[in-house]
């Protein structure tokens, strides 16, 4: 199973808005054939094993097919995994994690059990379910699992009072956090890092053949048309305001405006996520000032933090996310350290909220 | 050289204010016997090693003594380990560093080599520096080797708006902290927290046979008679203001008043890092609030930070280190990360000024 898992993550990149997911074939200790899933509307996992042992003509008849996600029996843009797995005469499937999709729920292990293959689920489940949180979210809760990356220096501040945050990372630091874009569905930043710093937001440093959407919260609709994330990749603008002929003018140039309703004078950001949800997106990478990610760490929005820490002190300068003041430590947000290594000169910290993972966990594992 | 460096890490709390150095005496690739320096007017490594020897009954003529610092050649509170060394009939000495000592001086090497001993030095010299900064930097500046101790939430803040601060990191990391104090030669803190937080600034988490001499900087002298620090161990208490009836009661009570230049409205914290290291103190441990902190780095007197990062953000809150705003990101005072673990649920991070130790190796190995 754990190679399975390490299968399933080297198509962090690729899946989208799949779930990654790695199987292995196994007769006496021996791998007969592995695979994982491809790009949305290429074969799952369980298909490119099976394919793999038929070209070299392996018979896999009476095998152990391990694979990290249950196999689908559904027709979707794929024809069903688990049909394809008992057609090839597998004798036994163990699975790390069960599909919480509705479509899927627990059917797959069905049929495979009703075709008398034995079954057996909840082999390195957690793992598993960390390699793909935000699927996983998105089928329990309709929720996106969203992160956001930030570089501060050692006393917490992402840029000089004058605004100046370039660059307080080094470069490695900055090429480094193109693993999360690229694994991400979708980058989203706020107007004000937008109208700042113009950038691109596409995963450049890293070699990926999918980049994910870009989009922005813009509520007042203040996007200029100059602006280099409008590259002719898809775009979406989350906004507030109305301004059908800019929208006409953007959508031509591969952008969506979505509408979204205000709250607090801004997009409502609930709102906004529940959409991302729906629209299949299932991680979000937040790159933003602090305004926006203290509104959405207020909206408890935030389910991971990403941090790359400079080994500097600015003294004064903005935060790394805005909130109202605190009376008491006690009412501090609070998350869980997940990582932590060098990345050049600088520290990267991955935090995590422990409440928002443990609902994920029990809805995930209770299914 | 390993195993000796390893030897003189097992007396870090130990031997202030002389060196903590560690001896292994070795023939044939076996070891003969070892010893490490132990409280100051004990005997040193090499006289520890060889006792060890004498007191078993092993015949060390001939062998080969491994030794982290250059045996000394003065009469000091002990006799002289070379001479100890020629009468055992020692073959061969290797040190990891020389003594930058002014009394020893390659004194020491010079004298074994007198007497036909073969003699090897710089084995694993940067080790072995790292585990006595302090006195290195006294030998070679007359300066201690000062760091900064400081809990942080993830935003860089060391406490709420209101002054709360208590605490924004775990009991394992303040106990976990107390390493370094029981390390240190003397616990530093400002005015300001004394008055906030009255500590005892005692190293109680680990075991030690010695306790740090506390200090605060308290220009205007407003320390309370009423202070937890003022228990009858140590203290001293640096300022800039004359109260004579009070140095005279507090002396009684085991506080030494030493008069410090005023410089800025505050005592000259360089005259008094000076008088520090003019006073056999190696390292510093400096502990206080944004304010010291900040001054001690516009000085330039930060060598190290030791920081704690509690998983939380707090959004606005008092600052790390108090320091005059930039205009530009290249004036960031700047950082190296040594060190990074997870401690409890909070990081410890350790950072050293590249230029310090830059001047500090150059000065020692070039010696």
């Amino acid at each position: 199973m754990r190679q399975a898992i390490e299968l399933s993550r080297s198509v962090l990149y690729v899946t989208s808005p799949n779930p990654r997911v790695g199987c292995v074939i196994v007769r006496d200790g021996h791998v007969l054939a592995s695979g994982a899933t491809q790009r949305a509307g290429g074969p799952h996992a369980e298909v490119v094993a099976l394919r793999q042992a038929a070209q070299a003509g392996i018979d896999v008849s009476g095998a152990t097919l391990y694979v990290t996600l249950e196999p689908c029996s559904h027709h979707g843009r794929t024809p069903p995994c688990a049909d394809a797995i008992i057609e090839a005469g597998i004798g036994r499937v163990v699975v790390a994690l069960k599909d919480p999709n509705p479509l899927v729920g627990g059917q797959g292990m069905a049929r495979l059990r009703q075709a008398g293959i034995e079954t057996e689920s909840g082999v390195c489940a957690e793992e598993a379910l960390d390699i793909n949180p935000g699927f996983m979210s998105r089928m329990t809760s309709g929720m996106p699992w969203v992160w956001l990356k930030t570089a501060i220096s050692l006393d917490g501040r992402v840029a000089l009072p004058n605004g100046q945050s370039q660059w307080i990372t080094s470069q490695l630091a900055r090429d480094d956090s193109h693993h999360w874009r690229a694994r991400s569905c979708m980058v989203l930043t706020g107007i004000g890092t937008l109208l700042g710093d113009d950038p691109s937001l596409t995963a450049r440093a890293v070699p990926t053949e999918r980049q994910p959407v870009r989009a922005v919260v813009d509520t007042r609709f203040r996007i200029p048309e100059t602006a280099r994330l409008l590259d002719g990749g898809p775009v979406i603008v989350f906004t507030a305001s109305d301004d059908p002929a800019k929208a006409e003018r953007l959508a031509r140039r591969n952008v969506r405006v979505i509408r979204i309703s205000e709250l607090n004078g801004r997009v409502d950001l609930a709102e906004m996520m529940r959409w991302i949800g729906q629209n299949a997106f299932n991680e979000v990478h937040v790159e933003s000032g602090g305004r926006l990610a203290g509104a959405l760490q207020q909206a408890g929005l935030l389910d991971e933090l990403l941090v790359y820490v400079a080994p500097i002190l600015l003294g004064s300068g903005l935060p790394l996310a805005a909130l109202p003041q605190l009376e008491a430590l006690s009412q501090a947000c609070r998350y869980e350290f997940i990582e932590h290594a060098q990345v050049g000169t600088d520290m990267r910290l991955r935090l995590r909220s422990a409440e928002r993972w443990q609902v994920l966990r029990q809805a995930v594992l209770a299914s």
